[in-house]
């Protein structure tokens, strides 16, 4: 069982050490990549030896502060996960390192406590919240690129401060990111007003597709392989597409079909109402919260449609008859 | 000429009145309206009689903190505008006011100064963020009512934190508003992730029509008459639409062409890169801004594009021969 340190005994800890490699998670986001180099550029400052790791490249869009980084030159003293929930999540060219990582910062519920000591802010919004604080005990100056690092993440995993997880104390933290000159605007477009033209054509695509069934109380779109190939789409732009159906007005039971290679349809339902999502999608073998669920369906399309839609149907009457 | 007043000069003023008539803008907003139920909550708290008043009906979203009022038994013995920037704003069932207004508390640059006083923060993101003060200085409880009120002007204002207008004390006092109880998530759900099925039906008739220009480095979407009323759509909802062709990756100019009843081309340039949007709609008689701007381009459709798209490579052409 780690060993459980505050954001402040962290902070000690890493002024002990002199070669310190920082391992991010696989299909790196910006919550991993700015507490990650945010970290770098602190213990650089301080004229230690430092190198960030990952997986997966790291994403094009976030060039304006994850820099490539010369590698350790010899081993490191000391290994540092961020925003790291369970070592699965390292990825295959950081596995070597699973079963020594000496210090975790998170702030995930699900950490499996892998490491040798955590430091674990489960209410955080962002592991960068954390490394906010982190870098304050390290008492290096909050330079605007280690600013950059930490909106990023605080930005990214919030939606914009939209989501449940904000937090009165994440709004503060971004007001000191803004002081200390974090180029906010510029990150807020690349982040949330850019679209790939692909991704674009996608929605496009699924949108011209979209259904509507018992007055407008439900909502249905779809992407069929055929569709996602012609668009050049990545599956990362599938996540936007699926919250399209529940955010129209009026509609209870957002669903989005995708059909997946074998021909069956991996379904996930949104509802806003009284509906149960997770009920809904229990009666075919999935599950998942009550907003938000999932299962999967054999096709043809219509047939997986029309065996949903009957569900549906029954949970939308329960509630007003 | 107006007589400026601070914050806690304006709450020293309001605490002599007894009867106040709250004036918002025209074509009501969530800043406009969040300001003025906010003061209105406040003041009756304090046994004051306020009342609300809008030239225009209340958008229902707005529903959750906007709620009827009853309207003063007598005469107003002080008006307020909140977040009016001109008396022209007040549209017509208040413009009998214009010249009697008593306060004014805004926020914008172009605020005319029609008031006998005025409590101008041109920093300021919304005048919800003004209103945050006031309230403070009146000395009446921050309840989550008020909380909420104060929380959708600044949210809606600043794109939810994401625009310039943004600045460190913007999230100070969103942090004040979640603590005192901003129902933040429903607030943003409403505003931000909800769009009606019209909307959702343009946007998708528009993105079927975007076409592509010099290497993707220009993209116009265009919505006709024809197409707008076959949506069904309302003009609030051509804003998200006249965003998006902006919003892709690589595209430098972003073109929306909106056709207007005698068949001239509305035209709005949004661009990211060196490109001068201002400089390329004043060719046409138009202007703006750098990076945004509009002109008027008489039809039919094809040949008001090409006019537009010739200037557009002209301007390309410029930055990257």
């Amino acid at each position: 069982m780690a060993m459980k340190l505050d954001a402040r005994q962290a902070a000690e800890l890493l002024k002990q050490q002199e070669e310190i490699l920082i391992l991010t998670h696989k299909s790196p986001d910006g919550d991993t990549l700015g507490t990650g180099y945010a970290l770098y550029y602190a213990l650089t400052a301080m004229g230690k030896q430092a190198s960030v790791a990952c997986s997966d490249p790291i994403p094009e869009k976030y060039g304006y502060f994850a820099k490539p980084v010369l590698p350790l030159t010899g081993e490191p003293g000391f290994i540092v996960a961020v925003d790291v929930a369970d070592t699965q999540l390292l990825g295959p060219a950081l596995e070597q390192y699973a079963g020594k990582v000496d210090l975790c910062i998170d702030h995930h519920v699900s950490n499996t406590l892998y490491a040798d000591k955590v430091c674990l802010y489960k209410t955080a919004s962002a592991a960068c919240e954390i490394m906010a604080e982190v870098i304050a005990h390290l008492g290096t100056d909050l330079t605007p690129m280690i600013a950059n690092c930490l909106y990023t993440g605080m930005a990214t995993d919030t939606g914009c401060f939209k989501f449940s997880n904000t937090t009165a104390h994440t709004h503060r933290m971004a007001a000191q990111m803004i002081e200390a000159g974090a180029d906010y605007v510029r990150i807020n477009r690349i982040m949330f007003d850019t679209k790939s033209k692909s991704r674009v054509l996608l929605e496009q695509a699924a949108l011209s597709g979209i259904e509507f069934f018992f007055d407008d109380r439900c909502a249905v779109i779809t992407v069929t392989r055929e569709l996602f190939v012609r668009s050049g789409a990545q599956e990362a732009d599938l996540d936007g597409v699926s919250a399209l159906s529940r955010q129209i007005e009026g509609v209870e039971v957002g669903v989005f079909l995708r059909e997946k290679e074998d021909g069956s349809f991996k379904v996930s339902v949104r509802t806003t109402s009284q509906v149960n999502a997770s009920e809904l999608c229990k009666i075919f073998g999935g599950g998942g919260h009550v907003r938000a669920a999932g299962c999967v369906l054999s096709g043809p399309l219509e047939q997986a449609k029309q065996t949903l839609l009957c569900e549906v149907k029954r949970a939308l009457e329960e509630i007003h008859p």
